[in-house]
């Protein structure tokens, strides 16, 4: 971290910083530059708050982050890019996957006929939500567990692996024992007891990117994941708002 | 529900898109414009998808709708001003409420210290939070159920109303047990089963406005808590990202 | 143009409505909802702005317009594909355009050594800037009329066709004199005098989208150009602000 | 600048930034931290590039500046609020001042008549466009020069100081003999040539926000105006874009 300080900081107010620093257990290092001083706080600092507070001091203008507050999300800790295995299909290696299917899952009918199309379109994946978020309460909220067995069924037909959206802690088991891939919708980016508990699931997560969520945002959400041990999170980009 | 024809829609088209939005139970009335058609849908369509549908066909340029989506949210429902009463605080009348206190809940001596302060500064509720909806993991979550004990010591210490969030749908009760206003953070805003919760919680819900959301998404939020039944909700304005 | 009248407005303001309407030499039609009255104003509005001024009625909920506002940058003037032909490259066909080079023209040697290797990579027009829009007026601003001149030989030894950046309507000539394309760049998006003025220039004109411009504005922003007497205009996707 | 090295940076590496910072002329200060080095590159790099360029080294992780790129605008060039005095009118001081008027000049009628109640109402500076950045080149552009005439016959009338937008640097001296302060429109406020323009016109400038002008931009197409030698600029917030 680094605390840049007003110009015009006095000698004490350097020493106040530095101070403050150490009491935290990080190590301080001052640089004098031309127009101002600047403070770096030795040690790692990521998900601790502590040196952000130095920002309320008077003598203080901004308190910079040198590292990224993601650990295992970052190439730091996993180098190779992430390959997610789902049946006979691997995400994130050279082959382009295709997940296609209904928004909703309407009716038997229309489900494992568009589940046909879509396998023989030669996509790679049938999605389908069997609950949808809706912007109105008014509007179809999905077929809910009956979606999930028609999901099923059309596996069953078609061979495809699934992947259908879970909006609730309370139905992530009922949705892994049905999909082969969970998906947080754009809405849910930032529900972090949902991503708690989808990370504890034993199933990979498709995690849609928000409306208006910053990439670092996204990537402290598959923080949550990741963290809770599950390491196979597939970040799905969106239009955002604008 | 307006229907904008493309220009040179034949007549032909003009009838196809009447004779459809009859099927839907709507009555169908034409105009016939210097360069376009239009044909309105009369009929109450709030919530219901069908016409919208109508913009897949080759002929139709746009559906627009007249009708705002919400109902018990709009003031053709209800025509006043709404007023919260909370204890003798009333939230939406001609006084200007100040709710004040610590972010977070992080100890009985920072909370009822703050609390004495907000009171003494005239402030008439009480907020702190007890779960935290934190952008990373590794961060500071909140005392959780601790944390609202202490609330509501503080409200006893003080006579102050207490507002606190609620981020599952789980703690709910507990929640309501404890604080006299369920507050939705920005990031719940479109948690529709946490809505529909707090909408039977029997408690006013305080519910912040989304990074990104527009106002009409806003109130249809707001009008999931309301068909449940619940008629207390309060709009929090907040900072929206740019 | 659609009025949407409000829930309740009565029979003398509908009958005002459509008097106003009628005054201004549109048609009015009145459809009554169920829960609505709307009145269609039938004529060609667009770029006028009298309808609109009618939301200022007490019993008027909102105005929606029909027609999009532009006209010659609509496919109803133009049924088929702009196709933009500059030497012997033609931009919005079935081939792929690259333009390259470099961000500023910074000296002859690296603009000459820059174009030979764009087009031994096999790119079809040379990009430069002479004049560049700089955040802060500390930052370098171009080499301005010395490098277009230096854009100018860069065309001839590499016959490649050159566009580069005008930012005020003086510099028109001199930049038409020496680039095969005018680039507007996205902080002038909406700088209509000059838009205007290359739309008289006689070169083809390549419009970037702005920071936060809709589709709608960008459009518009053609029109000024194409409403000038020249048809080929670039349209220039970029990254936008949220 | 701090310059911030990949994890895993060599020593090799390290040096050579730093020698790159001493060859711009800038001393490099190296700080070992416990998962990355930095190297501080002191002196005052505001305007200049050269530091950014480091970013481009395949062992460099981040620049991050140190200093805010403006001078003049920043309050340690000029410790007090700006106060602007227009006639007898101090804007920037404890009063707030009320700047009122049409959106366009229509006609003399109106504006007379529209100046009159502006200030009878108490405002204190009459407002109203004479040259209109319009979306649509179909719409009204303004009265233009007849404009100005107009708003200066008004101001004549009533006495109260008139803003009025400029939109091209040929039109400023014009604007300038009729206005008592020239107002830059959103869609400019990143036209360079406009700013320094009336940077010398010798008039108090009222710069409005762009719709998706960040602060560090606003405060930077201030500094081109102050950069001039024109101390007077009125910044006008303005509701932007999301």
């Amino acid at each position: 971290m680094i605390i840049v300080l007003r110009a015009g900081a006095s000698e004490e107010e350097v020493e106040d910083v530095c101070r403050r620093i150490a009491a935290m257990g990080y190590a301080a290092h001052t640089i004098r530059g031309t127009l101002r001083t600047v403070v770096g706080a030795i040690g790692d600092d990521r998900g601790k708050e502590g040196l952000r507070a130095l920002e309320s001091l008077e003598c203080v203008e901004a308190v910079t982050p040198i590292l990224q507050p993601y650990k295992l999300a970052s190439r730091e800790v996993r180098h190779d890019a992430t390959e997610v295995r789902v049946g006979d299909v691997t995400i994130g290696g050279r082959t382009l996957v295709v997940m296609a299917g209904p928004c909703s899952v309407e009716s038997r009918l229309q489900l494992l006929e568009t589940a046909e199309r879509v396998k023989a379109a030669g996509a790679h994946v049938l999605r389908g939500g069997a609950f949808k978020p809706r912007t109105s309460p008014y509007a179809f909220q999905g077929l809910e567990d009956e979606g999930l067995k028609l999901l099923a069924e059309a596996r069953r037909e078609t061979g495809l692996p699934v992947v259908t959206e879970v909006m609730t802690a309370d139905k992530v088991d009922a949705v892994a024992e049905h999909a082969d891939i969970l998906q947080i919708g754009a809405r849910n980016v930032q529900n972090f007891p949902l991503l708690r508990k989808v990370g504890e699931a034993g199933k990979p997560v498709l995690l849609k990117r928000g409306m208006a969520t910053s990439i670092q945002e996204w990537l402290l959400s598959a923080e949550y994941v990741l963290s809770r041990g599950n390491p196979n999170v597939i970040l799905c980009e969106r239009g955002i708002r604008t």
